[in-house]
């Protein structure tokens, strides 16, 4: 069986594993006050090239979100996201439950636009009412968007300036982070990220760590009181040495960069091999997702060999499926896909 | 120098270690929907004879409290606690953030009895004004409690009563509670938990795990879409497999019950040596923790070789410390701390 | 200056002031545990032919909102609103506040209906990823709507009936629902509402009190300790008499009936004028609220003898405004208003 | 009957009900923004010798409280209260429920002291895991307090100074303060309130209106977008000018000033008469509100002619009560009250 499902399917790549197990004896601090922790949030403010940035680290996605979310906004504001963003959708609602509303706009293949943001800020101020509204507090993008699709460093500087000026926070979700960082059409680096946002963080579960996400924080001391709302948000990891000692290994000599090019390398390959067999690929993008519409009867023998993710029904008869690619992916079972389709 | 500062001090037990090793480029799905969580819930549940128990697997043991408690608790619904349990004083408010007040009661060396709790119902139900006062929900109790004692069968069997015909959940955090299964005077078993609790957890993170709870929900469907509760608070695992394979590995074979007995058996090896030296123990405790007062003198000599735990200051030239053993302590270990004091 | 800004721009009803000054120094019991409020409940009970109802007090609409949208629902689960929905988009975010979603649909005319729910609980039900999503778990409509458009009994029974089949809590706002049920054309009565919700709120704010919104729940029990639920969101009047006085008095002798009747009769004939004299009404609605689309210098002329709200702009040189009529409204000002236009 | 069992079961003093019925058919715009609160707000903040002050009206005490606690608070904040304080037992956990503890300290007769609030700041700051504790944000005082005593003006700049030293808002909740301000044992009177605390409310409900609570913010812009987290939690009356109208009267000639003396007048009356008599006072406070121990036998003779509130059961045959006077007792009913002692 060829596993495609996801990019979360497999544990930890062997040099974090390898990492893990020459520690595991050592006796550290709790909470992520050793020394592992410490080089690791060094590296990460290197490859950044933000010296002054606050890096903390969360076991997950959701928990980054929420957590953040709930930290940068006031009772009263709200996060704009695209409609499919990861909060709007996906976390069953931990933005609602930590009190806030989600302001959705339509997405354009995931992604959503300066102008646009704009245009809610515009609304918002021009309301006579506005005192009975939500007020937009900070924008949320996902850097590669839940389509593996890109924003440009132009679209990314549109929207950083339309945040400044509005006093919009503007956060990153970084899950897949390396596989947006590989394309070769990416022209976002991580120290453009830490330029232009407030804040972004760097996922590893989906990146070659068992479990973790580092949150870069740009402005130091913007979130007063951080480690305590982390702890409140049940977010805090006793052993936290295992986020320092996993994204220490994963900052060194190059394994983040590394991992995340073959794994969009081997997309790549799928991708020219479903185009040249005449497959319909309805989401063009560049990351280590790749979205295909096959006929019912095809998904149905693909299936035999191969599992991948179910993303949607265009019609009675055809079903779009996701494959990913991942640090895990090797070039053999990239051969032997190409070979079923 | 002896690192005798905590419970969550090292990585894991080597089992553990080696198991994730093993399966760590195996592919299986997420969220804990794979076949190592499913066998390792199996165990649990057989460990437990509780064969109808839901098990739900947390991170740590803040979000397995805050969690669990909101899914708990109504709104208008409080916890009973020891002032010194847990979730009163040391999750930064996350109960409170969950929107749901401690209800504290006095303790005795960390424990709470049967008759307070009695009282506290007792109280509310002839307020006349009660619909203006917090409700009492729920039980909060830790086997081993913060100060490492432990409550007798006879003491949780009488709560258990309390809460059965006052209508309260009884929960119980067992983030020791291999320590406490271990002790020779302890007489509750995880069946006794499961007969006597509506849930507990099992604690993994300062029991040998890498980090991970188990949650034990005694009777199934009593917390409706907990799952989506789980994942709304961010605290589901993507990887959910690392809980079930380092679940199942301590389930196996009798690990987690050796673990625990043999850090009970070095504290008490050093609450021997020390009374037959003459220190004080200010709480008498049969766990993996030993609270001796040093005088000031003493605490800043033995620090030049041993790592140990701030417990308070009862008065100006003396310190209470916390000294805990782990399934990580060695015979050596134990020898060099005794030899030293 | 004629004032059609709104129908809460005055106090109350002439009879409801004297029926608080008759009171004035009697002295009662607290909270609403009074004889004033025991008589008025039993009036909504019985105009709304549902002699089981349990009948609530609030002080205010998003209050009432708030509070029986938190006591419903359960914490993964959010309410399907349509998008202008006053919950939606003008109560400054208190259902999120609540930690709930307000799943917004598409409207027509202020509407939503029984297929666009029944579509979105279909997709909630087939999504593989439920698990991750917020569950429907209310419908919350407002009868008239916020563009003061009705519901049919049709279109009513049909949206009640794919509640009761997916367990969606129905639940209307009736903020101006005296203005509804004086429609010629409306066919809802308030047994038929108390027949096909699961509970809704016949506002007085805004239909002659100085204040006050009466929540009718047509099972009862189905929210316990909903008292204290009411305290603990502040929503607890201490003089609750208050509420019991006026409601009593407008459920008297055909008050509530009659207020609402010429109300929008006045806005009847205000529409016929408008009609007659070429004037564009977009939205065809037959309550106290008409909007108008005005060229901007007619508008200009216009608010220097009549205050009316401003609605939105459609384009660079027209505003549509609204006009509201209310039980204050005299036949002077109306004819007043029709001479100006 | 003799109804002296609590100051809020009447309605409205004379003089209040007549300027409702006075302005009642006029026309002004809604949510507070119309003349007379305009007018009402500079009365307040004149009689507190605070030009600068902003002045926010609530309907109710608990709202007030949690509103403005929860606009203080940052989410890893909690209040400091004595234990009696109305926010730690009577709200029905409204405070949780917005998400912060109420720390509460012990009392002597309703108050607490300058050195426990150091000594709680102290024992945070001191605490080496402070990091995981909830952090002392704020400091909640009643004038008077739930047991009719009042703070002296030096023992609240004792508490002022440690406040500002130590970063916590000082909040005074004034459900009665009236009849502190009438104590002729006071020495605190509006303008130090305004000096020494950073917000504090003027109760309306127990002190002369049908209902409302003027909250005086001593710093403008402390709290930004207050507007909006008042409509946020349903606290906004539509009808704003009703809060305006009643505040605008009670300031104006002296009547809250004046309705304040008479109720302590007539209190004093029936201290005096229940010491001469010989009658136990277990709580000395010199406000409305008389707290006298009976026996049950007493009690049960008295209760045919005097309705008056349950306290507490000191032991199995006595029982205390609470006797309040207010705006609404007549000499008359003093008499008959002492006649029958």
């Amino acid at each position: 069986m060829l596993y495609f499902a996801s990019d979360y399917q497999e544990g930890a790549h062997p040099r974090i594993m390898q990492r893990l197990l020459e520690t595991n004896l050592e006796s550290t601090e709790g909470y992520g006050t050793d020394a592992y922790c410490t080089q690791a949030k060094e590296l990460i403010r290197s490859a950044c090239s933000c010296p002054q940035a606050e890096v903390h680290f969360f076991i997950g996605g959701t928990q980054a979100n929420a957590t953040v979310i709930s930290a940068v906004l006031a009772s009263y504001q709200g996060v704009i996201s695209a409609r499919t963003g990861h909060i709007a959708g996906h976390e069953a609602g931990a933005i609602e439950l930590g009190g806030h509303k989600v302001i959705t706009c339509p997405e354009q293949d995931g992604k959503i636009s300066a102008s646009q943001i704009q245009d809610l800020v515009t609304q918002y101020e021009q309301d006579g009412n506005r005192d009975h509204l939500v007020m937009p507090g900070m924008v949320y993008l996902s850097q590669p968007t839940e389509y593996g699709t890109i924003y440009s460093l132009s679209e990314l500087t549109a929207i950083s300036e339309v945040c400044r000026k509005s006093g919009l926070f503007l956060y990153v979700d970084g899950a897949r982070l390396a596989y947006a960082l590989a394309c070769p059409d990416n022209d976002v680096t991580l120290p453009d990220l830490a330029r232009l946002t407030d804040g972004f963080y760097i996922g590893g579960t989906k990146c070659g760590l068992l479990f973790g996400e580092a949150f870069v924080l740009t402005t130091p001391g913007r979130l007063p009181h951080f480690f305590s709302i982390i702890k409140q948000h049940g977010a805090l990891l006793a052993k936290g040495r295992l986020l320092g000692i996993q994204f220490g290994e994963l900052f060194k000599d190059g394994l983040y960069t590394e991992l995340g090019k073959q794994a969009v390398l081997y997309a790549d390959l799928i991708r020219s091999a479903l185009s040249s067999k005449g497959y319909v690929l309805p989401i063009s993008c560049p990351t280590n997702q790749i979205f295909v519409t096959l006929e019912d009867a095809q998904l149905k023998a693909l299936e035999e060999h191969v599992v991948c993710s179910f993303w949607e029904k265009p019609d009675a008869c055809h079903t779009v499926v996701r494959i990913a690619t991942s640090w895990a992916t090797t070039q053999e079972q990239v051969n032997s896909l190409i070979d079923l389709l």
